[in-house]
């Protein structure tokens, strides 16, 4: 095998080389990397890059591919701006090549996503549109980068920057691998129609390789197949999908990795959230005689790898089908996954939070042993005047359910000597009370080194139902983006898998019946100051995630007394999420940076 | 006056209309409104629309400017993917052109920014790249739109997020006004060569209107002035630069409006920070015949609101020409007019915050009692047993000068009923110090209202010297873009400023002389933890504000141990960051919007 340069066409609109497909049909073995990579972590990116490739080595696959940005971790932001990184990156590829050819893994070609630049950033008014930063693809063989390719299209909506960052590609690389030939594409690039692989469809490729950092969200996944079948259909050739599996700050990447074939039949599917090595074999087509084609929209480099087709495998692979979760499984999976990741990746020993009884702490609480084990996980009980003897012992009933640890720690003496000095009432004395409980778990916190988890949910931080400094306190917010109705539902549907494995629920059966509280002061529930959540909610959801207007909420059918006090609720809490903590984003649109709003703002609907 | 359509050319590198300009000059009376706007007010952003028309109209002026999305207010950031926003913004500019016209101010020429749109906003994959929501400026005159302009260039670097909201403009609107062409752009327009300013100058245009959302930084004033120079000569006409003043979250807008001749010479200048209504009579060409000219980058709308000279003025005006501010005089009204308009535009009636006795507190309530006079500010000292005498003395003293109120609140009773709660020791009984501070501020502002103020700068920000939910609590941060040396030249600044004046200097002499501590432990100061601040600041201004990596540091002579030690300071105090309150940008780059880092991060420079 030799590794011969093609035909490179320079200009958009030219001729590019196509290959006429013959009949001949050769089978490759490919295998799809999905791995949890780390931010900044380049060693240790490498190291599993490595250990992956190994494997597929081992399982005789001839090209192995990998997440978007798997070097670097993804999104790494403004380290795109530090040159250091950027170097950082462009070398760390360049030893992976060298480093796998060194451990006998030079034959398999492997794919990666990683940074590149061909010029200094883009900071400023001056700054070129044309080069700089690249969200990059390399292909590696025999210790070397055979060829790179440059993300074309660029998301920048919802969590995404990348026009901040990058300069888009215009070339398409394709490389003739088993004498099959395959085209290259990052992410977004399979979003767009008329992109990548309607070219790679005119160069009568017979494989896509299309790698991704995807974040999670509800029902993406249901998007996903539709969306490569059509870009499957436009190339005419089969798609393999890899994604990257994992937490990083507000996003959750669910791998979901898949390969489907041009008539759009699903080949193979790995499961999501987990590490996995999704091994299969597919008929290609052999790349016949070459000849120009004219008038594609990009220029189209040609590289060749090896030309002839492989050896016939001696046993085929069985490629795994894996079917998709439920809503629910899945989005509890992410959660765990986020709250996982955010505590391991930031090398916190433990957590801990205050267990109240009520269902937004137990939530947590079963999430956090769910993702840690209950020897990491620490709850406090701490009892005010208000708090109600029910409560307390639906704390305890959880804590024996999942084993965490629990204590005590009675706040009303701290409470009463801060009335001792300053006189207040009302509102001021609700506060209070969350915020000796927010210094409480601090001080832990700084004394024992656990991670403060924040137990807000999405309709309190909507609404600002929370205390700034109090229950808002935490390095991170494990539901942070879920509803209070979802909630409940996460509730019941994790005491019911426990019960379908066998094993004790977590959740009290109390924590679930009772109507919400905030026990700050006698015989108070969440509805003396929030319609019911099932309303809010919706409002939420319609005005949050949806960007509906006010009107629009009422001819929906909502009371229009209630819409205007919600949205009123919404729009004056913004000074109090723009100092939340992080946590997973699961809806189509979080509070954080999916959601960017001003906190001056004297606009207000239906005035 | 008729309100004549010229020819329009439909395709980028098409014919244009171009006015061969005679010899003969008129003189117009041009306005340029620098007014203070705040976002979502559409109702008070066009009434002060109305007023400085009023003002202008009453100077003879033919034509008056306002800056860049005037009625709406600048940024609107996510706000532009609401329909309902959308609708109330172009609702607006037509409400005003009738609204001028009705007040008998229709004949003057009106420019003003607005949000309009001419499709659905850009939120996702399949969103379209080329219609959608647009920055816009509308020419008013005799109660219509006579024309309309979308920005050409969208900045998406530091804080600008423009290519998220903004589908770009490609046509130049040229109205002849009193027989000159006039050409119109908006802000980042003029930072780029070859755009617009080179089409206006194809086309022959007498004067271009630029109209501006600038936001203030350090030295930025001293970029302005060259830049419009080149503009003016690539485009050779005069060129009316325009921009908003006022605070809004992050940012504060200065002003510095101003008109450049074709030959670089400086008409007139606006000064600083302050809304001004800047009048000068400009001698222009007349527009002579149009012909056609092959070639322009982008077509070109003509439009006629007047094709006729004016009258002779009967008495020409002298137009302003403001110097710039010194430095140090810049930055102090920049924190000041920051501080002021959250305060104002957010609806607080008043603010607090602890007074130390140090130079970070004493600086805020310096600044407080600028923006905001005595009456407003509430200083609360906080002494714990680690509280020297003489910084009780300091902050007494601060409190007579300024006049502001001043209650002391002891915090150990506190404090000693945590400790007899949990057992802590060392760095948690620090911070519990702090932290028992910050919940009497908060108990404070939730019984009367106040605003808090949070006293941390940015050498603190940036290596996390500071207590999270303890000193860092507060709605805003006056001074979190400021480095400690900076924060002492300012107190010499504003104190010698005072005596200038014959007034009462407010900071304490020896609140600036003695050495910074925080005195949370016994003799402490802050070089127990930290390098001297001229060392520090110098990295932080390299590693932050420049991106500069540790080798470059230490080749620029700084101590390897030293920049490593502050390096990973730096790095690990994003989770504090990301939780704190705004403060107003006054440096190249800013902790906030403007610098984007990821929390879970384990890239260490110089491993």
């Amino acid at each position: 095998m030799g590794c011969l340069r093609g035909g490179e066409f320079g200009a958009a609109g030219a001729r590019i080389m196509a290959t006429k497909q013959n009949d001949a049909m050769s089978t490759l073995r490919i295998a799809l990397a999905q791995t949890n990579t780390t931010v900044g972590d380049l060693d240790g990116n490498v190291a599993t890059v490595m250990d992956f490739t190994r494997r597929a080595a081992d399982s005789g696959a001839h090209l192995v591919a990998f997440g978007e940005m798997v070097l670097t971790g993804y999104p790494v932001e403004d380290l795109v701006f530090r040159e250091s990184f950027v170097e950082a990156s462009r070398h760390a590829v360049a030893d992976l090549a060298a480093g796998l050819a060194a451990a006998g893994l030079g034959e398999i070609v492997v794919v990666v996503g990683y940074l590149d630049a061909d010029g200094p950033a883009r900071q400023g008014p001056d700054a070129s549109r044309d080069v700089g930063p690249r969200d990059s693809l390399a292909v590696l063989h025999r210790g070397e980068v055979v060829t790179r390719y440059h993300k074309h299209h660029l998301p920048n909506y919802g969590v995404f920057d990348e026009t901040r960052y990058f300069a888009p590609g215009n070339t398409l690389q394709v490389v003739r691998v088993g004498g099959v030939d395959i085209a290259f594409t990052v992410c977004e690039d399979i979003w767009q129609p008329g992109g990548p692989f309607a070219v790679a469809g005119r160069a009568g490729v017979g494989l896509v390789v299309n790698i991704n950092a995807s974040p999670y969200e509800r029902n993406k996944d249901e998007r996903r197949l539709p969306l490569i079948r059509r870009r499957a259909a436009e190339a005419n050739a089969t798609v393999a999908y890899v994604n990257i599996v994992g937490g990083q700050d507000e996003l959750v990447f669910d791998g979901d990795s898949m390969i489907v074939a041009a008539d759009g039949e699903l080949m193979a599917r790995a499961p999501q959230f987990d590490e996995t090595l999704l091994v299969a074999d597919l008929e290609l087509p052999d790349a016949g005689e070459v000849s120009a084609v004219n008038g594609a929209a990009m220029s189209v480099e040609h590289t060749t790898v090896s030309s002839q087709p492989p050896p016939p495998l001696e046993k085929p692979v069985e490629a795994m089908l894996s079917k998709p979760m439920s809503d629910l499984a899945e989005t509890w999976n992410a959660l765990v996954v986020g709250l996982r990741d955010y505590v391991i990746k930031n090398n916190f020993p433990s957590v801990v939070f205050g267990l109240s009884g009520g269902i937004d702490s137990a939530v947590v609480a079963a999430l956090a042993v769910d993702a840690l084990g209950p020897d990491r996980v620490y709850a406090i009980s701490m009892p005010s005047r208000y708090s109600s003897e029910h409560s307390r012992d639906d704390a305890a009933d959880l804590a024996r359910r999942t084993g965490l640890h629990y204590d005590t720690e009675p706040i009303q003496s701290v409470v009463d000597s801060v009335m001792a000095e300053v006189a207040l009432s009302g509102v001021a004395v609700e506060n209070l009370q969350s915020r000796v409980r927010g210094l409480i778990l601090m001080a832990l916190s700084n004394q024992h080194g656990h991670l403060v988890l924040a137990p807000g949910n999405k309709s309190e931080y909507a609404v600002g139902y929370s205390t700034l400094y109090g229950d808002s306190v935490g390095g991170y917010a494990p539901i942070k983006d879920v509803v209070k109705t979802l909630i409940f539902a996460l509730a019941r549907w994790r005491n019911a898998e426990a019960e379908r494995l066998g094993q004790v629920p977590p959740i009290p059966e109390n924590t679930i019946a009772k109507p919400p509280s905030a026990e700050l002061r006698p015989d108070q529930v969440d509805t003396d100051s929030l319609p019911p959540y099932e309303v809010l909610d919706h409002i939420i959801t319609g005005y949050v995630d949806n960007d509906a207007g006010r009107d629009e909420l009422v001819d929906a059918g909502r009371d229009a007394a209630v819409v205007d006090r919600v949205l009123r609720l919404i729009d004056t809490a913004e000074y109090k999420r723009r100092q939340s903590a992080p946590g997973a984003k699961i809806s189509g649109k979080s509070f954080g940076r999916d959601r960017r709003l001003p906190i001056t703002n004297r606009f207000r609907e239906g005035r």
